[in-house]
């Protein structure tokens, strides 16, 4: 069983605070075992596999590895491509060209897909090979995991942010209204609800885009509330959407995956409940630093993200394959958690909502469950995090010789 | 020259991460003196001096008035209100009903002509009274002052997150527009470029509003950076200008000084950019967390809040009026300073600039006399400073009866 050869590990789609730490988690596995000669990284995910991009990363300093475990954002870059069966075949060679034997991906359900896609061309070929997902997404919406590295930390710089934005909301007795990242899934955006300790406390209202506003319900729901506490603190996810029709927030640029770019929910929503209830709405949108404000990294997450790289490769050394690292939760106070696995087919492509139950019965918040579920994720800041301006750390990236002809993907 | 009796403590425009690090400052000194019976926080600055909306601080807890040292934005509530004659006389038969002798206003330079004009009338009038202004303000444009409590804890925030968003922006190899809060002085945006140690380093391009900019140089500009590095990171102020046309970008939203809410200006500069150097431009305006966003609170700024309010009744109750405290910077390296003094009539509607000599020749960054100037004050977060998500404190707000008939602002 004991397969000897080299190893390979992309990163892909959004960054998060932590994707780092599944990285050095796995470098650091492999680096106690004989049977991984080198292992590459792949600069920007399957694009450095395609091209042949790859660096050794045992040849990285062993102080700039252990930096880049508190370094938010893809420090080997990242890529966002849907990969085609020619994609998948040329990634099949560039394998056997520099004789990978084992391959790691750290993303969401389409990466896990693509993870899928690679192990079974590997088998199809008879090339003997190891692959293993390891989970990431700051949405939150893998299945079958407890919670992804990286939601927990863009969650917490959510909840703490509200917490901040209203008190200068209170200073003014006057309304905000924060957007938060999340297309489709609302766990980014419930999370804001853990700062509310007491009814008066922010946010007041939280819309998930699981939900379908009733735009006059809305209106009313914020005019009461405003007039309740003397000001208004208003979470909404940037899939927001009102239940007759849609806001007209999308833009006409699309992202790489044909998805409308999403955003100004919370600036047109502001615009309405200040014509509604007569005071100033304030708006945030919470934007790309959700995803790597360092300062907010939860030391859960980042434990969870290295021990998810770490266990990756363990399980790949002992012979697994097309499976995908898991959170397994076996308690939530005090929080207790172990690795496990799944198969990739049961993750992929895959999306998590928030389940029904779990929001309450105005649609305007979420429940007791909610809150257990999320607040033992948040964590506090690890004490390696450097809380000055930092100066972070790159690779020195010393890149692989091309074996191949140069790769051109079709249109 | 001891005179007792009440003293009224208001707080004034945006709030700040470290404005009730002055109230508490001020509150603590007044309790060491035989001299004042009652301390009165002023609800929302002098509208609540207007309206008699005033609670005894003597009264508050002990240990949420500590708290409240490390809690952001402003507890007593906060106004934007340009005053009228007919206003300050209200405010002097406020005072003469409430026995006031001693009014403390925590605020830019408009905050600082309404002192000036209290401090007038009081004179005038023949009511023996103190009256000594607290710097505050986030844009840092204070004159005399060496910089203005609230600024630099705003600066390290603006700083950390255009490192945050740079890893991002590399992690993809595209490029990123951080927006940063400024109207006319560009301290703010300019403390970003802290954090560029090497030339690679972030943000590779810093525009302050002090600037008019050329379109042509600065579409080549970025493109030259993005192909010199492979990613691109831009601070740009709210204020950006080009020099022969104003941006689109001003709403047609005005504030409460009939100023244009301003705000857009990363996300057309994003467009231009696309457009011009083919990469896909993200774009985060920093907005309101700027001020707020208590994690991100410099100790040196909250050390020199405290002493700010401190000194401001200190002196007071030694006979001084009519004057606001300053910070005096006594060495760079390592940072030296102490509190000083000046006029109220040397500040009031006064503005500081960033002197042209701090800009690069180039017009798009600052020069090493500024990073000298700005990195001292970005200090660390306090270990006071609550890394949860905060759950803050209120004050009870026993307030006064009010003695007086309503008071009705003309219009």
């Amino acid at each position: 069983m004991s397969l000897k050869g080299n190893a390979c590990i992309g990163q892909s789609g959004g960054p998060s605070i932590v994707i780092n730490a599944s990285l050095v988690g796995a470098v650091q596995a492999a680096e106690k075992s004989e049977l991984v000669d080198q292992f590459f990284g792949a600069a920007n995910g399957v694009s450095g596999v395609m091209n042949e991009k790859m660096f050794d990363l045992f040849r990285e300093d062993d102080e700039v590895l252990k930096a880049m475990r508190y370094t938010p954002s893809a420090a080997l870059g990242t890529c966002r491509i849907k990969v085609t069966e020619a994609d998948v075949a040329r990634c099949m060679e560039v394998f056997k060209a520099h004789n990978i034997r084992y391959f790691f991906y750290n993303g969401g359900n389409d990466s896990q897909l693509t993870c899928h896609q690679i192990s079974e061309l590997a088998k199809q070929s008879d090339w003997d090979m190891r692959v293993v997902g390891i989970p990431k997404t700051i949405d939150n919406d893998l299945v079958v995991t407890d919670n992804c590295p990286g939601f927990a930390s863009a969650a917490r710089y959510a909840a703490a942010a509200v917490q901040f934005a209203a008190r200068d909301a209170m200073a003014f007795g006057q309304a905000e209204i924060v957007e938060v990242m999340g297309r489709h899934a609302g766990w980014l955006t419930g999370a804001t609800a853990v700062g509310r300790k007491e009814d008066w406390m922010a946010p007041h209202l939280v819309y998930l885009p699981e939900v379908k506003v009733d735009p006059d319900k809305f209106l009313a729901d914020c005019e009461a509330c405003y007039k309740q506490y003397g000001y208004l603190v208003v979470a909404v996810s940037e899939g927001f959407t009102f239940a007759e029709s849609q806001l007209a927030t999308t833009s006409d640029k699309v992202d790489e995956f044909g998805h409308a770019r999403l955003g100004g929910v919370a600036e047109a929503l502001g615009k309405m409940v200040e014509e509604a209830i007569g005071t100033r709405v304030r708006t945030d949108k919470l934007g790309n630093l959700q995803r790597c404000f360092a300062y907010c990294m939860s030391d859960v997450d980042n434990e969870q993200a290295y021990a998810a790289g770490y266990a990756a490769v363990e399980k790949a050394l002992a012979g697994e394959t097309d499976i995908m690292t898991t959170i397994v939760r076996n308690s939530d106070d005090p929080y207790e958690w172990e690795i496990g696995t799944t198969s990739l087919m049961s993750v992929a492509d895959q999306t998590k909502l928030v389940p029904a139950e779990w929001i309450n019965a105005d649609q305007n918040g979420v429940t007791e469950e909610f809150i257990r579920y999320v607040a033992p994720l948040l964590g506090k800041t690890p004490p390696q995090v450097p809380m000055d301006i930092p100066a972070y750390p790159v690779f020195q990236r010393h890149m692989v010789e091309p074996k191949l002809e140069k790769y051109q993907r079709a249109k």
